[in-house]
C-alpha cells in the first residue's frame, strides 16, 4: 500500500459517513506533501442565467463518495501514483467578481508553488484568474476546452467579466496561446454569425457537436492531442454534455455529448502535458435527487487524475 | 438590424427578467404584422394518464429564455426573416373537450387570416381542431407526425375525443390526406396487433424506432421528405424522444430518440411546405428542476422556425 | 365594472393560460395611467448563502394567478380603487451590484413620477437604491421592516453592499429616519451581542419573534402603527415567516411567523401613509413543487394593495 | 382479536411492502361483509388550476401505510368496531365530467346498498354525484363542509360542472338541506362581495378562518355539532388546511388551519349521524417528497373512522 | 380473448385508478393457476450507499400502469400465452439480512412449486436466497447478469452478506455454474486490479461497457446466448443502464447502456431456458418526478415476459 | 476572542464554501482539547418505514452552515464557553445492527473519556448503545425524550433491535432510571391501548401532544425540569415536530409541535445536568429542496449547546 494520502476504506467507513471531501480523501488545506491539489472554487457571480454553481464543490464532494481507487480502463491507481488530497476551497467574495478574481489568482499562485491545481467550480469565470496565475508563473499555455459555448464574448452589462468572456480575456492578456487552443462540443443558438470571429482571427480551432457526430469521438480526440503541444490547460464545462446526462448546469444546450463520450475525451488526455484543470458550471439546484451531474463531474475528475 | 419583432437584448435585460414570453419576443395578442404566430394552447383534458400539459405553454416560455437569435447549423436568423411574436394562448374550456375543440378551431381560424400558427400544447387532442381550421381553409393537407404512439385509436370511455384519437378523426373528417402522412418514432407496448390497421387501410406510412435504429436518421428523414408533397402539417409529440431526454410528458415510452436526433429530424423539414406546426405533450410537473423537456421543446420550435 | 386595468376573467381564460403577469393584470411597461406599479427586480448578486431570488419575480407572477379581485377581509376591490398593472421588471446588471444599484435607482425614479412602486425582489440589497430614489424625491421616510435579520451589518468581504447591509446604508445616507423605523420578527443566531448596537445608537425599534409571541400580533401591530408617522416605506423580507410556510428563501431562520400572522401584519398597514413597498428574498429554487412561498408572497402583495 | 378485516401486521409484513391499499387493509372490491367502504375516485377533470388529484387515491393509499389500528385520543379500534376494507376505486371517464358524474352516482348507489361510503378524491366535483346517490336513497341531508372556498359558484366556461359549483347544484337539486349546512375555513380572495349571496339566500352558515381564529376551534366545533341534526354528509377539502401542512392541493389558499386543528374538527364529528364522507383535492404532484398532504389526508380519514 | 388473468381494460378503468399492481394485473397472493409469478421483494438492508430499494416494488407497480398487453417487437401477447399475476411481495425482516435471506428462500421455494418467479427488488442481496431456492430444487444453473458491478466481493464490514457479495456466495455454495455465467455492462472505478480475480479463477465471462461499445450490442448478445446452455437464471441490475436513463439506483455508474440497448439485451433472451428472473436496485427516492427508472424497469420486465 | 475552536468567519469564507462540517467548526476527529464533541452516526438499519437517516449527519452539517456564533435568546457564545468541534462520525456496519451497536458503544466510550457527546443520527436505534456507554461509565441516568412515539415496543420481526425498541432495552438493561424518564410529544395511532403499559409499569411519565396543547409549553417544560434530577440523557427525535416543519423524517406523525415550541423546549434544558444528547431521525431524502428539517435540527443542536 502506498504511503500517499488514501481515501477512507469504504469497507470499514461507510461511503455516506463522515464530512464529505473529494473522493473521501484527507482534508489537507495546508497542501502538505500534496502533488495534485483538489480544490473547490464556490463562486457563481459570473452567471448569466441559472445560479447555484456556488454549491458545486460541496455537491461534487458528496457525489464523489462513490469513487473507488482503481481505474480499470486506464489501469491506474492515481492515489498511489501521486499524493492527492482535498485542499479545501479558495474563498471568494460573493459580491464582487473583481475581488474574487484577485482572491482566486492569489490562491492558485500559492498552490502552484507545490502542486498541480485541479479545480472544481463554480462558474466558468473562475478560469481567467487561474490562467493568470499559471501564465504569470509558466508563460502562455495551450488550452483544451470542452464546452457548448465559445465563451469568447466581449462584454456583459458593461463589464468585462462574467462566465461568457474568460477566454477572450485570457488570450488578450497573453496567458493562452490561441494557436494551441481547441474548443470541443460547440452548439446551440448564437447571437450572430460573428460570434466566432475571435476564433477565426486568432486561429483558435473549434469543433462543433455536429463535427463530432460526423467524424466520431476518436478522430476528434486525435486532433485534440495533435494540437496539445507543450504545456496545456484543460477546462471542462459540464454543459458540453447533454442535459439528459448533466441537467444540473447554468446554461444548458440540448443535443450534446453523452457521458461515455465525455469520459472518452478525458481519457484521451493521457500523454498531454497538463499544468492545470478545471471542471465548472455544475449547479446542483437544477439536478434531480440522483444528482447525476455531480456524479458525472466527480468521475470526470477521477478520469483526469488517472490520465496523469 | 431588422425592423421585425426581436427578442429582448440579453446583454441589457437579463434572461431571467421580465414576464416570460416565447423566446423573449414581444407579446402581440392582436397579431399585428405577425408572419409566424407562436401560440400556446394550455389544455390537458384529453389526457389518459399523467396530467399537466396545461402548464406546458408557460414552462416552455420560461425555458425558451435561453434561445439566442442566430441558428448556426441552419445559418439563419429567423427573427429577421419573419415577423415572429408571442401571440398569447388560445383560451380553452378546461371542463369540456368539445367546447375546447370549438374554441381552438375558431382561434386558429383567426390566426390563419394572417399568419402561420406554431402552437405549443397542451395534450395531443389539440391537433384535431387545428387541422379542422386549416383543412377548412386550405383543403386536405399531408402530415408529418413524430410520436411514440399512433394516436389513431377510435374511442375512449365512450367518447370520440382524447389525446389518442385525433388523427383517426382528422383522416375520417377529410382534413388529412393519409397518402401523404408519415409517423416516426412508434414504439412501446400496444393494445393489439390490429392497432395499426387504420394505418394499413389508409396507406399511412409509419416508422418504428426500430426502423430508425436500423436505417439511420438520415435515411428516414429522406423518406419523410419524399412523402412531404404539397402543403403539410407537422406535429411533434415530445414523447417520440426518450424519457431520459424528455421525462416531462404524459405517456412516456422508453427507448426513444435522443435530443440530437430530434433536432436533426426538425432541421430536415427545411424545404417542406409547412402550413402549421404543433409541439405537444410537455407536462412540466413530471420534469426535474432542470426542466430539460421544456428546454428541448423550446429548441425544437426554434429549429422549426429556422427551417422556414 | 371599473374602467381600470383588470385581471383576465378566469371564467373565460383559464388561470394557467397566457404569459404569467402579476395577478393576471395587463403588462404595461410604459406605466400609462398606472397608479400603483407592480414591478419585479430580478437580482440576487447581494446574496450571502442560497441564490435564486433572480427568479423570484417570475415565480411570484406565476403563483399570483390564483388571486381573485375581491378582498373579503378588507372589503376592498383594489383593482377598482386604483389603476394597477404589471409594469415589468427593472433590468439589472447581474455582474455588478454597484451598477445594479444605479439601474434600480433610475428605474424607481421614473416610476415615482407617476405611480407608487410595489416591488417584488430579488434579494434585500435592492431596497437601498429604492430608498435612495424615494429619499431624493420625498426626503427621509420612516420604515416598517419585517425580517428575521436586522440587515444593518457594515461590510461583507470588503464591500459595502450585500443583502445584510442596506438599512445601515439607508440610515447613514439619510434616506430613512431611524426614529420612525421598526423591525419585526428578528430571530436566529447572531454574530454577537453588538449586532444590534446600530439600532440602539439610532433609536431604531426592533421586535423579536419572542416579543411577538409574548405580546401577541395585535399589540405589536398597534405599536407598529404608532411608530408609522408621516411617509413610510415598507419592506417585507419573506424570511420573517417560518420556513414551514416559506421554505423558498435564501437565509431561512426557524421559529418564525406563520402565514396568518404575516397576513395580519400586512392588513394592519391600513391607514399608514406608505410611499413604497417591497417584498423580497423569495428564491423559488428552494421551494417545493407547490411553490407555497411564492403563493404567500403573492397574497401578501394583494393584501398590501387592499390596505391602500 | 376481531374477525373483521384487519390491516396487515406490520411487525411481520413491512409497512413498505405489498401493493398499497388504504391502511394496509384487504382489497375487497365486491364489498363482501363491508360496513364502511373506503373508496377512491380518481378524477380531476373538474379542476380549474393545478391538476393531479387523479393520483390522490393511490398516493393516499401509499401514505396510509403508517396508520396503526388503535386511536389513542378517541380510545377506539375502528377496524374491530366495523368491517372496513379497501373497496377499490369507482372508475371514471377522464374525458367527460357528465359521464363521470353518472359513473360515480351509480357506483355509490351500489355501495349504499350495504355500506357507508368513505371516499377519497379526486377533485371536489365528485361530491355532487355522491350526494345525488345519497339523496335519492335517503332524501335531503345536512352537510358539514371544510374548505377554503365556498364552491357555490354557478358556472364555469359555460358549463354547470367543475370543482367550484357542486354545492350550488346539490342545493338546487334538493339533495342538501341548506338550513343544516355549514362551511368552515373560508378564506382567500373572492370574485366579489356577492360570492356568498347564495349562502345568504339559502341560510347556509359559513365560518371564515378569521372567525375560527377569534372564537377558537372548540367553539366553532360546538356550533358545527349544533347544526348537525339528522343525517349529515361530511366533505373535507384538504385546502381548508394551510399550504404549509397541505401543499399538495389544486387551489391552495394561505392562512389556513394547521394539522392539529384539522384533526380536532374531525374528532368533533363524534356523535354526528354521518351517512357519507369525502376527502378531496389532494394532488400529490404538488407535494414534496415527504408527501405530507397525503399523510395528513390518511390520518383525517382514520380519525373519521374512529369517530363512528 | 384468453381466459388467463388479464390487465384491467384501460379504456374503461383509467390507468391511474385502483390500487397499483404489476401491469394492472389481478392480485393473486395464493398463486392460484399462476404460471409466471410477478413478485416484489422490498428489502434494502444490503445496501452500501443510497437506500430506498425497499420502495422499488411499489413504485414499479405504479409505473407499470402504462404497460399495454401486446408486444409489437416480439409479436407476443404474454398475458394470453401464460397466466401471469401480481402475487404480492415476499415479506422480509428489515432489521436482519440473515433472517431476510431465510424468508426469501422459503417464499421462492413455495412459488417454485407452481410458477416461475419474476422478482422485482429490492437490492441485489436478494438474488442469493432466490438462487438457493432454485439451486436446491433444480441443481446448479447458469447465470446471465446485467450490472455495472461484478458483485463478487467477499465481505463487507465483517459480514458475508450485502449487495456486493451475492454471486461469490452463489458460486461458492454451488448454486451457480460459473462456466455458464456471464456479466454484461461492467464499468466504473474498482477497488483494485484483483477485483475480477474471482471471475478469472472460476471462468466467469465478464464484458465491460467498453467491450459493448467496441463490438456492438448484437455481437455481445450473440455471445450471451452461446453461453446460455441449460437452465439459466437472469439478474438485471438497473445500474447497468446509464444514470441519465436510470438515475433511481443505489450505486450509479456513469457511462452505461442506454434504454434501447437494455431493451435489446432482454429481447435477446428469447430462446434461452430461464428458470428465474430478477430486476433489482431501483430506488425511487433518487429518481425525478417522472420516475423514469421505474418506468424502464417495468418495461424490461414486460420484455422479459414477452421473450418466454 | 476566545482561543477555542471557532467557526470559520463567514465574512471572509462564504457559508457555502469548504467541506461542510457541523456549524463550520474545525474537524477534530482525534478529539484534541474538545469539551463537547459534535458527532454523526450515519446508520438507518433500524428503520421500519422510510430510510435515509444515514444521510442525516451530512445534510445537517450542510444546513448548519447558517448558524452564527451568538445566541441572542440565551445570551450565550457557546463556542467561547466550551471547546466544541466536529469530531466526525462514529463508523457503523450498515449490514448488521448488532455489530453497529458495538461500534457505537465503543466510539462513545472513547469520547466520554474527554468530552460530552452531542450526536446527530441516524435512526433512533443508535440511542441504545450510546446509553450503554454512558451507563457503564456513569451508572443509570434519567432521560428526557422528545418524540411522537414511545419507542418502547418489545420486538420487531423477531429481533430485539430497531428504532422502536431502544428505550425498553435501555430500561431493562438498567442504563435508564425510569422514575426520571419523561416523554414529550406522543401522538398518532398506536398498535393498542397496551402500548404504554411499559410506561405505566415502570413509572415513566409521558406527555401527549394533547396535553401540551392543553397545559401549554411552559407548564410542560416546568414539569420536565422537575423530573430532571441528577444526570440526564436527552434524546430529540425530530418527529416530535409536525411534518410541516420537519417533513424529512422516517415515521412522520401529523399534528405535532411547531418549530418555535421545539426551540422553547430545548432552551428549557438550561440548568439540567445533561451527560449526553442526541438528535435523530432526520432523513434528507424526504425533505424538500429547502431542507428545512435539517435546518431545524442544526438549530436545535445549537440551542442545546447554548443551554450548557
Amino acid at each position: 500500500m502506498s504511503d500517499n494520502y488514501q481515501p477512507r476504506d469504504s469497507m470499514r467507513s461507510p461511503r455516506f459517513s463522515q464530512p464529505a471531501t473529494f473522493m473521501r480523501l484527507p482534508y489537507v488545506p495546508d497542501l502538505k506533501n500534496v502533488d495534485i491539489a483538489l480544490l473547490g472554487i464556490a463562486y457563481d457571480g459570473g452567471t448569466s442565467y441559472r445560479p447555484g454553481t456556488r454549491f458545486g464543490p460541496r455537491e461534487i464532494r458528496e457525489q464523489s463518495s462513490l469513487i473507488r481507487p482503481y481505474n480499470r480502463v486506464m489501469d491506474r491507481y492515481p492515489f498511489n501514483d501521486f499524493n492527492i488530497a482535498d485542499c479545501g476551497d479558495i474563498d471568494t467574495a460573493p459580491n464582487s467578481i473583481e475581488r474574487t478574481n484577485e482572491l482566486i489568482e492569489e490562491g492558485i499562485r500559492r498552490v502552484l508553488e507545490q502542486a498541480m491545481p485541479v479545480v472544481v467550480g463554480g462558474d466558468h469565470s473562475i478560469s481567467l484568474p487561474i490562467l493568470r496565475a499559471i501564465g504569470k508563473k509558466n508563460g502562455p499555455v495551450g488550452r483544451i476546452h470542452f464546452d457548448a459555448h465559445p465563451d469568447t464574448w466581449d462584454e456583459y452589462f458593461g463589464g468585462k467579466y462574467f462566465h461568457g468572456t474568460p477566454f477572450r480575456r485570457a488570450v488578450e492578456e497573453g496567458w493562452v496561446d490561441p494557436s494551441r487552443m481547441i474548443q470541443i462540443g460547440i452548439r446551440g443558438p448564437l447571437y450572430g454569425a460573428d460570434d466566432l470571429d475571435f476564433q477565426r482571427e486568432h486561429g483558435i480551432r473549434w469543433i462543433t457537436i455536429d463535427e463530432v457526430r460526423e467524424r466520431g469521438v476518436r478522430a476528434v480526440a486525435d486532433e485534440m492531442r495533435s494540437i496539445a503541444k507543450g504545456q496545456m490547460y484543460v477546462s471542462f464545462d459540464i454543459d458540453c454534455v447533454d442535459p439528459a446526462f448533466a441537467p444540473g448546469t447554468g446554461t444548458p444546450e440540448v443535443g450534446g455529448l453523452d457521458s461515455y463520450e465525455a469520459l472518452t475525451f478525458v481519457r484521451a488526455l493521457k500523454g498531454v502535458d497538463v499544468v492545470g484543470f478545471d471542471l465548472v458550471e455544475v449547479t446542483p439546484l437544477y439536478d434531480g435527487p440522483g444528482q447525476v451531474t455531480s456524479l458525472l463531474a466527480a468521475n470526470l475528475v477521477f478520469e483526469f487524475l488517472s490520465s496523469r
